[in-house]
């Protein structure tokens, strides 16, 4: 595979990894139809695990078979397939080498009362299914913070010893958080640089509002008059305090909503610079062919053709 | 011994598992005289620990040897013996070889005041006798959850590299649920999905109430028309939601009740499509004859016999 | 030395135990004067640790050095010596070889204000000294119960490997039991069936009282009439609740009382099935030739011959 | 590289060391326009973490790439230059040798609710990136000073082992501490006494005032008539308290002011005997220039030429 | 160096110690002035992390200089000095060989809110600085006595194994322990006692009062009439406690007094048959000539000459 220059260059913003990691990160950035543009639509499926099986798949009761979920990826031409441990085993022998993988380490369930997550994988099940990655979600804020980022830094030394890239979900919630702090631009801004100080080579957050929520931050955006008018100049300013753009930032889905909304937010993420989205319910919680023909047009929105 | 159709393709399910773990499981469905048809009907023997010995073995004093269950899980048949680590010791070497066995790695005792079970065996233990496969109790709702659900990640990696298969009880209690809810439907599929997702090769949960518990999960039940009226529609749906039928699951038995109602029950989990029952005390609380005779009764069901 | 037939028999019930252990267990029960009878009286030097060394050895104030107490068991023809690790190593070159002793691996004082048991001591420790068993207190009921129980299940794992015999000294106290619920007939043999299932090779337990404490365990000993009239038909329950009288297990000395009371006990505990004895406070409080001559009669007293 | 005299006669002090140790801190020591004098400037850029990003970046926008950090510190002629994990990951091949760095091995953030730090870098992540040096933060005083003391405790025998140096900032706060006790005369000298003595071998402090915290201290302050009238007094006071000299001791600012009070300070420091000075927000809060020119100033201050 | 009958015989006592724990206590033991006479005078500097530098070193100002302690103690003729991690690295080199030395490895500061101690040393650490002991503190009746319980067991162990002798501190405090009962007599024998039982090779004690603490322990010292009228008398319970004589046991100075009264005291000990004494700020905080001439005074004072 000839890795392209786009792609070189974002690899090349990874000075401290060792070619074993790098080939992991090309190998996802160079899969599907988004390969080598340094873009990426990624499939995560977790919500079996964060929601129960039949709010997560009796939309769709095909979805409630793990080898479902590998397919649509493979089909749609995505650039990899996140899940939880059991998830992934399930498949992992019919679809080895079809898609890239990034193992989930880590999950709630809707009857936690912190928030926090149990570890629920591991770098040596990484390796033995075939995973690009591991994916942990931390909870910036959260009485529990301190405890998830030192579990990530563990096991991400660890994977990166062994070649393993490193997702971080970055959902700032609980503390003293506000319900709309959690997708406040000041939050998600410093979600995303602490995923990065942390060493993740991809970063997850979500779109941020134009909500400030911590005072001493927001007289700093409105002195320094930080433009956050519109998603796209949210999005720029994400990747901005995502180390100027040196890492690799891919976005979930807003509050559920039409299509054509879902299209819109994504043409202003690509507009602001983000590098894809990871698009779960909206996916396996609608028809196969609904689900395929919208990936179709998110990827052509990435690919600059909608 | 030549592996049926049936288990084979039970066992290409087990997509990531080595062969080593592979043989252990075959072990177990092609054990006894349900074997090699993907029924299983297994001995489960911890109720010493869990409510002390006089509640436990006074009603048929033969039940206080541990030589006892060993021999009555052969002579019955069935698929294999679990039991708690002194137990199991207690006979693995009069019994080794003659029926495969579980070791339960995790205990409570009815003075806990938590739901929470103490670490009472070992991967290690596991291997020195002989089974083929250890036994761990979540309690999924309960504020040791998460405690639980790390430990048996942590084992069952360890069990996994060794060959050694795993089984878990998913036993909903604690936290916010209600007594009702430990049996409901929508928290006896969750329960299933939990275990699945940890990487449980072989599932074991109660046989779930048509009772809703979660009002969010309740409104998807209702709004896609999950039917959910009969218990073997029930068994159907955990089935489902256990990776749609790829992984085994096996349930206990339910309120105390006439031996017709047990074998009723069977029935129901039989034509749901389960893969077999647990059956403790209903066996070796009554005497031997007594016991042999039910369990032929269960068996000739799962054969269609009865 | 030639093994009897007795503890060959013995021997045989641990079937899990490789020859090491064996060895370990054999050098116990073919010592001193009741070598080979299947019978055990132990010294247990633990009360300097637990009330301090003035209440302890006050009242016989050559027990204030390590050597009485290896001298006196060896003297008197017992079985075992057990002791923590400072009073073993302090006498472990000038007795090495005289004596089968037990390394006390867990220890408590009287300023502890829980239930619990700081380890003081390791299979390590145990291997260095020479010591042919650990022995580890439990507090069932306790809130720190749980933590107990894993670490004798680690440290009894560990010691299994090396060929080290386990001893459970099981206490039940703390949590809701009440002060008469320590020593009552249901709770006794409870706590001795949880160190066998724990995997001990020998269990030290109190004489139980014919007091029921658990009201579900009560009905079941009413309603099965099980027969706990006296102290014999105690002990034989205690007996049968340890596998059947698969697994060793001896008395301590109950409340203070006269010699007579105390050699009436020991008959009834003969009689019961009880494989011995542990005497303390006993044995080392009162001068050394009374000492020497109550643990004579206590021998004659399980050779049947007093 | 010919070590000078004055550099010989520090690493002599760190008597413990291995070659490889002294080797890192001769490298910190000897570089930059300060090299060889035993005075340093050093830069670190941990308020990403501490603050988020816009805090930290957003009055100089350059300063969000990590590359510029690197850039300054080699520009200006520094010593060396500290940064958590992705900080200096993003930068660690571009500047492979043309600085040494300290990797900041915990943090925390603004949302922390206890005076804590989490663990986010490791002895094996300096030497993967050729770290001189890891820097880690305690609070003495704060309820968790005794885990983070443990903690660098740990990490830095593991570093000595390796030849990686350690930095300690000592910044006592929480507790029963008041505001001023922060930067009180005796809290800091204890602060700089209490890393010295867990064996950093440079020690970062804040400038002490003349308050006086302690009850029992001010008394032997006042009694033994310790003068600590002029900040320069207080410097050698702490430099004293700091093994007598024999440990480097840097100081960062104090409160923000205007470039004379700066540099004012910075004379006092130097005339006080201070081995150097950490300047970040001053630093990266400022055009390129501007800071530049500031460093220019305070290096000339260092070398008695402002 | 020709070891006396006298050291020869103490050393005897440590039955399962390794040749090289025997050499490092018999280097200890052989050092000094007191060498060979089984008395010894040992200098602990651990001040500095406990009360801050000034209210240790300002009386004495050359006293802040790690290598002032290493000086006087060789000057002195003392038998060891003791100090943390930090103060011994900073003369480990200069004075390697001159005196042996024991690292202490956990220390508490005058922040500490409960009666703790952080660990600060680790047995690697000793040995790489030459040492022959490694010293830890216990706080017997405090809320923590388990964990520093557990944590030296776990030190001394892996000490043992490296042939590093072990020397704890034994100092009641915290828990229900009234002030005047951190040195009444039943508590500092019972102090001593737990860490003979603990495995020290020297325990470190205060010159206990004759105040009775605990009700069960004043009955027993009065119904068997312990005389506890001098001091002198006192010691020898002390020493009969730890092991009948067996163990090493010196004493640190009583409340603060003048010369002749710690002298005096010496005496007493001397008489009662203590190994020796632990004089910290008595030695430091007075002019070195001062000093010197002091622990000339009390060496004659064990040697029989004072």
């Amino acid at each position: 595979m000839k890795i392209t220059q786009k792609v070189k260059k974002i690899l090349a913003n990874y000075e401290s990894d060792n070619p074993g990691t790098k080939r992991n990160l090309a190998s996802i950035l160079m899969h599907g139809r988004l390969g080598g543009t340094g873009r990426m639509v990624i499939l995560p499926v977790d919500q079996g695990w964060e929601h129960g099986p039949a709010r997560s798949f009796a939309p769709n009761p095909e979805a409630y078979d793990p080898h479902y979920h590998y397919q649509i990826a493979v089909d749609a031409g995505l650039n990899a397939y996140a899940a939880p441990l059991g998830q992934l085993e399930a498949g992992a022998d019919t679809f080895a080498g079809a898609i890239p993988t990034i193992l989930k380490v880590n999950s709630s369930n809707s009857w936690a009362t912190t928030k926090d997550q149990a570890i629920t994988g591991s770098v040596g099940d990484a390796l033995r299914l075939g995973c690009a990655a591991i994916g942990f979600t931390i909870y910036p804020c959260s009485d529990q913070a301190f405890d998830l980022i030192e579990e990530i830094r563990e096991m991400s030394e660890e994977a990166k010893a062994y070649g393993i890239a490193t997702v971080i979900w970055s959902y700032p919630r609980g503390g003293d958080l506000s319900k709309d702090g959690e997708t406040a631009m000041d939050v998600c801004a410093y979600a995303a640089h602490m995923a990065a100080q942390l060493g993740a080579h991809i970063i997850k957050v979500k779109p941020p509002t134009a909500h400030l929520e911590q005072p001493e931050a927001k007289k700093v955006y409105e002195k320094e008059k930080i433009d956050i008018s519109t998603l796209a100049k949210r999005v720029e300013h994400v990747m901005q305090s995502s180390f100027n753009g040196r890492r690799l930032v891919v976005f979930s889905g807003g509050a559920a909503k039409g299509l054509d909304a879902v299209f819109d937010e994504i043409r202003e993420l690509r507009d602001g610079g983000a590098n894809g989205s990871i698009i779960g319910r909206n996916t396996f919680q609608r028809p196969r062919e609904d689900a395929l023909k919208m990936l179709d047009t998110i990827i052509k929105i990435y690919q600059g053709k909608a």
